[in-house]
């Protein structure tokens, strides 16, 4: 877009060319143009515009209530009693859930919700995930003190990279991503001024990590920057793999070798679907290497309440933990974080429940647990549903789903709409769902917002949607594909 | 503290020397170190430590709900249905409430508070703000197109900095801000790498800005950077006055003449007690300055859930209005809110009840009329308090507290002990906290954490403690100072 004329009349101090340029670099796919078209095109039908389809079927991000995935009853229940503590004398709410508000309330200030909490999170919330962390990882000790309660996953994400990122032309940091990779990454290191620095998933052997491949790019990133972070997803967004034990492994030993402080985004560790596929955290399998490895690698883990079986995004309720951090930096992230005042208190109250969930013998325990394995067992269903339909279509093709709640399928696209795209300015595969969104109705991301390697072409999918909507929307894209194939031919 | 000798065995990647110097800068006095103090003293009187006092009385931040003020029923009410919808069919809430908070989910994805929201926020949440600062401005049209639905204030005012920050040496971006300031605008300003431009509120004339100070401030910065935007804070933090229509006016006039972004930080809107005292929001006396003004003039203001007669500080909403933004910049404005995905949606939720409360006639009107009128008439009691008793002590001058929810007082500190903090190296306003605080158990934060005039020492007290507590406090201040002052002479 030109300068409007008047900006000069009107002595404007903030434009384009005076504002800050790394917030310029920033991109961010997931909310990118083909949701702000997919938002014009709902508007339109609204407005009675003719289409050929009815309704905008949305797959472009992982927001699993907006696809009608109900809330866990016990969560909501608490939450409900923290914000009205009046509800606390009714007899409509099980002891178990009154219990849990009663103790989180004991924990807030002037015992209201609404009370800055401590700027690290709540005292019995951190106790609750550390915890929650030595039964997950099989009594691997977990210290309070070194877990941060965030908003969402990201905002601890972006906090550890703005503790990492420093220096100037070749001592910049390098922070290694994968690629394809959840844009959050790229955004944050954009915004930061940081180096990218990409590994390739290897989409051959299930998007699983090569050690040769972390070798070549952290040796190409020597030669321009200053690599000291290797951030990994897993199980992995957008790419829907769960990384074998055996790879984690091999992981850490390259970091604990070449000095690199370890990202581990774990938010999806409940989805894991395929057979044979295991969540493995970082920290446990670190604790299990000994204490060569466990004394010295310097690891940070995300969680969120966003993800798994509860899926509540709208709360931005996560906790960070790290470990062997240096003392003195950990000062400095414990006052970093104190400037934010603290965490939504409502998320922090999420996370505990998540954490602290009813137990056998307590009211809501087979209530909770046959919500949580429906939710569960409804989303393998529906990620094997994704890759089955998927492979059935001539020129696309999908890995399995083994975890999280994205399908990123490679799609063959006919040269001839590459320089379609082209000679529009655009990424191929943003030409592909642009084109998917105007004549079906659904919105997909283009690979090309999650990085991919040159001359391929995929789209990130969710497994979200209901079951009869996920049906019609893969019924959709195979037709669609199919027309898009001939068309270009 | 000297680097532990084990950090060249254990190889850490990242350390005090190598992680981000910016990070380094940031300070944070309202949970500084004289908060953590406190909070070891709290401890220690639990676990049985004899002190001269059996309790620590928390002064030091804007945290209402912990000083015992009463959440608002309403609110509270709407809250709990949004959060557990079922309670809707229940006959315990009013119709007023269930009809909010119907709407409200109608709004979310999947009818549920768990579903992210539109970045920007819910759409329906912004058109109500953008009626409520219609009504509050007496007309003056809001797009809600320019409302953008916050993380607390905090979160509008550092995303509007990390727009404008950019520059190296002297093209640094520099950007006014009031001393004494809230240290949220030092740290988000050190983080960031910009030139922080102090300017001198005038104590002697009840805390008001001076033209010329402005003037002098602005040609001393352009001497080494670009100084870009102006930040007020109206009614004032640390400081508690109201500015009046008149210095309003002139701050506009200067920075259209200057060519300077104006941030309104309007947090305290309803907080305002003195008589002859009246909240002018900038966007309104900008629009009464007729087109040459309201056409030219860049203005954000900012809004929170955390203060005025709410004060749920926990829920982290907030709103910000941005004015007269070159389309362009909202354009990336609203690309870089979308990397975080969204606000808190039970902060957005309470956002909404704040701009769009009960009504005459509603069910809830009279209870929720008497509530607010109740804290705010308390408020106003504990800030004529707070003044009066404060200036009976030889030695410590206090203006009047006119709005906000602090008092700011000078303090006279001898000579001798002036020297003992500085010995010490510790600023001397640090050092008498410090000991008010082993003393007496009363936890006040000092002036130079929020910037003070070279030689001039004051202490920021929050007027939030329950009136008998207050009293307590205020009797414990004046028998400190005096002992203090006899001790050191």
């Amino acid at each position: 877009i030109a300068h409007q004329p008047n900006d000069v009349i009107r002595k404007i101090v903030l434009t384009i060319d005076t504002m800050n340029p790394t917030v310029k670099n920033v991109e961010y796919a997931v909310r990118g143009p083909i949701v702000q078209r997919a938002m014009q095109v709902e508007k339109e039908l609204r407005e009675g515009v003719k289409k050929p389809f009815t309704e905008v079927i949305k797959a472009n991000i992982g927001d699993a209530h907006a696809m009608g995935q109900k809330p866990i009853t016990f969560f909501r229940q608490v939450l409900a009693l923290c914000s009205y503590p009046e509800l606390l004398n009714e007899n409509m709410f099980p002891e178990d859930a009154k219990n849990r508000a009663r103790r989180i309330l004991q924990a807030c200030g002037g015992s209201s919700v609404g009370a800055y909490s401590a700027s690290q999170g709540i005292d019995c919330v951190r106790q609750d995930v550390a915890r929650y962390i030595e039964r997950r990882d099989g009594g691997v000790p977990c210290d309070p003190d070194n877990v941060y309660l965030t908003t969402g996953a990201s905002d601890g994400i972006v906090t550890m990279l703005k503790l990492l990122v420093c220096g100037e032309g070749a001592s910049r940091t390098g922070v290694m991503i994968s690629i394809p990779q959840y844009p959050l990454y790229s955004a944050a290191l954009a915004e930061l001024g940081a180096v990218q620095v990409n590994y390739y998933l290897n989409e051959e052997k299930c998007w699983s990590m090569d050690l040769s491949e972390l070798e070549r790019s952290l040796a190409e990133a020597r030669k321009h920057c200053n690599p000291k972070a290797l951030c990994i997803i897993n199980p992995g967004n957008p790419t829907g793999q769960v990384q074998s034990r055996q790879c984690i492994e091999d992981v850490i030993r390259f970091a604990a070798k070449e000095r690199l402080f370890l990202m581990a985004d774990e938010v999806y560790q409940d989805n894991v679907y395929a057979e044979g596929c295991q969540f493995h955290s970082f920290k446990k399998v670190l604790f299990e290497l000994g204490p060569e490895y466990s004394d010295n690698v310097e690891l940070a883990s995300f969680h969120s309440t966003s993800k798994c079986y509860m899926g509540e995004c709208g709360f931005r309720g996560g906790y960070m933990e790290v470990i062997n951090m240096d003392p003195e930096v950990q000062a400095q992230l414990s006052k970093l974080v104190s400037v934010r005042l603290c965490p939504p208190v409502p998320g922090q109250v999420l996370m505990d429940l998540v954490v602290n969930s009813p137990q056998p013998g307590e009211p809501s325990y087979t209530t909770f647990m046959k919500e949580r394995t429906a939710t569960l067992s409804l989303l393998a269903e529906k990620a094997k549903l994704t890759e089955q339909i998927l492979n059935t279509v001539p020129g696309i093709t999908c890995n399995p789903v083994q975890g999280a709640m994205y399908s990123f399928p490679n799609i063959s696209l006919p040269e001839k709409s590459i320089k379609e795209a082209k000679a529009l300015g655009q990424a191929p595969d943003m030409f592909y769902c642009m084109k998917l969104l105007e004549e079906t109705g659904i919105c997909l991301v283009p690979g090309s917002g999650f990085g991919q390697k040159d001359g391929t072409y995929h789209f990130r999918m969710t497994i979200l949607p209901p079951t009869d909507k996920l049906k019609i929307l893969l019924a959709k894209v195979k037709e669609f594909h199919q027309k898009f194939t001939q068309q270009y031919s």
